[in-house]
């Protein structure tokens, strides 16, 4: 629409998948594979996840979407007496047109610091419960709902995550894990929670296929058989089970296949670096400390106007002093062509 | 597995996707795309199909699945009071794990011939319910949901379906049409039911991707605009939005562009009508007239244990009389060489 | 309406209460109880329930209504994977207005014989689903769902409930009764099941209040405890918690007290049987035998114009020759004389 | 239990029925009414309650309890896509166990003061939901829910009220009122809202009976008729609708006869004042203005400890400082013998 392409930053979902993705679904096309997942590539596909998770008993189902995964494990994962507890900020509380609720489950909001849960005020919602005369007039607080990282991009320290498994564990609540952007967490320099610390820690999370590197597709993996009875058919009753079942098997094949899938995050967390950087440089206040791959900066009016001319960027909120919050995202697509314009850019 | 491969005819979603598609898929792989289907590739895709719709103001969106296509849609179009009427055999009814009634509604089941509603038994379902004094205690019949081709690969003539359409005007009822094979109904032979028919005739109904050259995608056509409000966030709300829209989009763009999605039904029908009249010559009991790309027939214990060695076939049910009831399939992707060893096979 | 005032038999829901239930409610009035079923009369009340079934670990709990006890009690015994196995003619099938489509579940239906669901059928699903190789894509048969008596006022015999209770053991699904009208099963002639039959042979079944004697109230009984845990929650989601429980519990308190409930169902099923006798002698066919308060009969055009001037009874459904179904019953508050009145009625 | 009966003040629903609703009920106990709502006590019920609120096209519905009227109208009145707004502190967001998420919807939560919703506050949301960007991947703020006498006692003015209903007209929004205990805010000193205002004010609201002098039952009431579609059906489909229409009808029939509703408040909120000022005089701090017939009070670890031992109180919650906030509760039932006994107490 501009006569001059803008530098393409709005979100991690701009461009297809990984070339060598796209390379292993041209060279299966003609197989003849059974579906519903039963394919052979969805097997491999399982199996590298399992080692990479040192989870060789786990379950692992492909899904098409972040939204759908979690709403079709949080409503397994679920007694009808039962609401997930989440951050304020979280996917499920505020960007999923009521998924959860639409299964018939209450989110309980917690208030959030940089996008995350606390583990104290877990602990004390669930006492809180606990000791009211009324609780069974209440909904129960049930399985714990985090994303790692954010929906602000920061990252839950091992230290942190450990300290939410103890206070579930104290309340014999389960902990689950979104990790749509689970790629640019792994990679990311501070972090030191690793795929097998996530399949210690949880009781279910799900790989990230569709912002790292994949044209759809995420791995909800069940670290403990048996968590979830019947789960296959719960996929389906939610219209969640893809007929061509390896086309999801292939990608994450592809991606857990020789470490892609932290290759990818690698690259573009230290571009999202490079982009704080001069951000913070050219005097913009970043939202939450940068640790992934996005980026939350708060514009003024006129720093919005002239850099949305140029870079694609996403709104996120107006500020209540004028200012327009805003993301930017980069991700395996992100070139370093392209982020050099930006530096540029804001160096002006 | 097995030493030798089995010939392929289990299903219609074993392959990945027409090569075209791929094609598309690839060079468009590093264009900085809109999300949540607001991209140019899903947009032109929306022009495409209108056009060959004959419906220059209908509403078109991109889902997944088949199953997820029917629930979001029967959802959007359904009242709380309102069940939706299906055959027995329809897949709504059977093969869905019950995702209608994951969202609340009843499927009213009515008899089918050859997977066909008839017109005269819709009309006395809703007669019935009309003047019955305790109406208010039950379901209204709503909407009607049939598929074309049938589950059984049947098809609903021109007549038959306007005689839906007549019995639902009388009544107040919508009609939708799962099209999930519609590609191989609309090249069949004896077919008279065009596109623009069922943009005049149906309240909704989906053009399949899946089982018709795509990796995945199916079309959702609302002829007449604003016949289910807000429906991106219904779609949202049930996990069935697709981040990289363009992804369906691409796939749609290019079946529906120069007639490919034509073509690669009328070369599978044409298959399938091979199979059929070779299971004939072979004193093999076709179950329903073969019509389309699916031949249903019946074979007793020793054939079906001979004909599996060599041919991937779906099993359907037992039959009564000790018979097994078989599905073969044949797609875009079927060969002439395995057709033409299957009709061998046959002839021996 | 009309200038003389017909004979009630349109309904055993037509009066207030057994004059017995309105003293001890009176007598109660002032005491301050406390709230949701927690007082003494409910505590009272369940002893004496599960003294009369023999089952001094059963758990009651006091509902309101008959479709409500259905909806959460079945709500409360199926997994999401399951779906309700009901006769046809259930009135968990056709009048409940799709409550238990509301909580998500699929009613099963499977055909009926005089209103009563066959273990054969029942065994067959079950068989038929297991052995299906796409049982994981279809709902799975969970609970069975019957009526005692029946819907056409039918009985099940000891033998007929305790082939069921096999059926359902060999394939894992549990049993549950509505006992919207139990008094007049219990109390009929040929009777042989007895409530400590039912507390052996089900899951869960209701001893139903409104039909038999009380303002309104449902006792809904677990035999074995933990059957649904957290089940006081689910009665308070569904909106089915009295907060006056102490409304219900007086009334099965003063029912299940020297036998009442028992002697109300003896008197009105003698009074049904005297209606069917005449019925019969007047030439009017029966549909269902008569077994307990319910008489199901078919009248020609010109009977049930005069008998409607000065009867009422239940329209029920128009049969296909033109004639019409209706029911009457009897109640605890028929009296003799409109019982001799309606049966002078029929002579003429 | 204790050998001296404590004073009872747990709640408004520890007693029966105002004995002129047990009368009413005796002498009609023989009548042969029609069922569901149907009868004549019903209809005359309805025409005084569209009397009272001067809306002679009002629809009046009667339920069984707070939960289920909540749950039902809400349903009702939400689109799909829409979620309720409610104060923190409103019974739906935290008492109801989840039965607004139950029936598929968020309930969207802002922060009370002193139980009650501002409109800027609305105002503010729906603003904020209608300028994001986002907001179709968002529920979008539906019907406004309040309750008048808020859930703790507190009394929206009619300026408030017509605040809300400005705010909700602004965006589109409906107004729905929870009067669970509106007795005793129709009969408040300070009170200006009448039951005209309400109906000119509101879309639904409903008139509670349960904890203002019924056994049971609460009169929803839609002001403008058809805003609720085949409302009959839903009551039915979620389990609510009773049989004996009549028990409901025959008390609100004389709740509103010779305006005992109103008589039966006045007394009630006086003694509630009564004992706010012996809590006041005591030294006891009241958490919450008393206006109607509830007072909040945070007692320190002694006093709780002693007047626990001689009065019936409402736990509430354990506050910050270690304080412990009970709810003390009058009604039509208190008898100013007990509340003298109160005050007595709190003089010593």
């Amino acid at each position: 629409m501009t006569a001059e392409k803008r530098l393409p930053f709005a979100s991690d979902y701009q461009q297809g998948a990984h070339p060598r993705i796209l390379e292993r679904l041209a060279a299966a096309n003609m197989e003849a594979n059974a579906g519903y997942g039963t394919d052979v590539h969805s097997e491999h596909a399982r199996e590298f996840i399992r080692d990479a998770c040192g989870a060789p008993q786990a379950e692992v189902h492909f899904l098409v979407g972040g939204t759908q995964a979690n709403a079709v494990t949080i409503d397994a994962l679920l007694a009808p007496w039962q609401g997930v507890v989440a951050a304020d900020s979280g996917h499920v509380s505020v960007h999923e047109a009521g998924a959860i609720e639409a299964c018939g489950h209450k989110v309980i909001q917690l208030p959030e610091r940089d996008g995350k849960l606390g583990a104290a005020d877990v602990d004390a919602l669930a006492t809180s419960w606990e000791q009211d005369e009324n609780r069974d007039h209440m909904v129960m607080p049930g399985p714990v709902y985090i994303s790692q990282p954010t929906e602000y991009g920061t990252l839950y320290s091992l230290e942190e995550l450990t300290a939410l498994r103890t206070a579930c564990d104290a309340h014999g609540m389960r902990l689950y894990v979104d990790g749509a952007r689970l790629a640019y967490a792994l990679s990311a320099l501070g972090n030191d929670v690793t795929l097998p610390d996530l399949a210690h820690l949880t009781d279910a999370f799900y790989i990230g296929g569709t912002k790292c590197g994949a044209l759809l597709g995420e791995a909800v993996v069940f670290p403990k058989p048996g968590t979830c009875p019947h789960f296959f058919t719960l996929v389906k009753q939610h219209g969640a089970l893809l007929a061509k079942g390896m086309v999801a098997g292939i990608q994450f094949e592809t991606l857990f296949d020789e470490g892609l899938y932290l290759r990818i995050g690698t690259k573009a967390v230290e571009q999202a670096g490079r982009i704080a950087h001069a951000l913070d440089d050219a005097g913009c206040e970043l939202l939450h400390p940068q640790q992934t791959n996005q980026v939350f900066v708060a514009l003024d009016e006129k720093r919005y106007a002239t850099l949305s001319a140029r870079v694609e960027m996403s709104f996120w909120e107006r500020l209540a002093d004028g200012r327009t919050a805003v993301r930017l995202a980069t991700s395996w697509a992100s070139s370093d062509e392209d982020v050099d314009a930006l530096v540029a850019l804001l160096r002006d």
